[in-house]
């Protein structure tokens, strides 16, 4: 799409460190990494997120994922990595083209997980029942 | 596994509020939500996390995210939501089985993703030839 900021980049009409390239992803750092090495791997078919993606490219995601993940625990001296995704614009979406965060961690390195706390009793099996009657 | 957690939950030896469930993939509400709704997803066949599965379960994976997280939009009444994937200790991952957390969102549920900064001068370059480099 014309409009689009991964669409240009995946056209190399805006610049970025690009760490690989297929037919169908390209990989590149984020500029504002929250820790060194992280990653945005983009499937070069536009969609705007997980909801409108085509089955294919979400298959070829989840393998591509794994390959790119292992090149970054490798070079980037780690065993341990979030995979971040974002979708809408109240999930912090900012780019309107589906893109996957891949996020090295290491020791130390300050960030932590969202925290959870358990339902009230009962709550469970109301939020369970409304989303099995969405399917 | 005999020790894992999510072995269990998958066999139904230990209870747990099951959202979806098909011959390869389980899915039902994590006990500490960070918000309603919040929902793992997990492959029948044991791995650790996403460095050891196979390709055919991470194929799978993307296609079952994208129709568990239609589900999740429509019963909590969302567009928005959060994939996120733990991978090793040091990025937080517990329990040792591979899983995708499906966070819905909400307007003022007051979570914030991680906070990023931009390289200092050239150092991109060096992060992105390490990563290159070891494909």
């Amino acid at each position: 799409m014309d409009d689009c900021l991964f669409c240009k980049i995946i056209k190399g009409d805006i610049p970025s460190q690009k760490v690989y390239e297929d037919d169908n992803f390209v990989a590149f750092l984020d500029i504002n990494p929250v820790t060194p090495g992280h990653t945005l791997v983009v499937p070069k078919k536009h969609s705007y997120n997980v909801l409108d993606a085509d089955e294919e490219t979400l298959c070829e995601m989840g393998k591509i994922l794994k390959k790119i993940s292992q090149a970054i625990c490798r070079g980037m001296g780690t065993d341990s990595f979030n995979l971040n995704q974002n979708n809408g614009k109240i999930a912090g979406q900012v780019v309107e083209h589906l893109h996957w965060h891949i996020v090295p961690r290491y020791p130390d390195d300050g960030l932590a997980l969202w925290p959870g706390n358990p339902y009230p009793e009962g709550e469970d099996v109301i939020v369970a029942e409304k989303i099995k009657s969405a399917f």
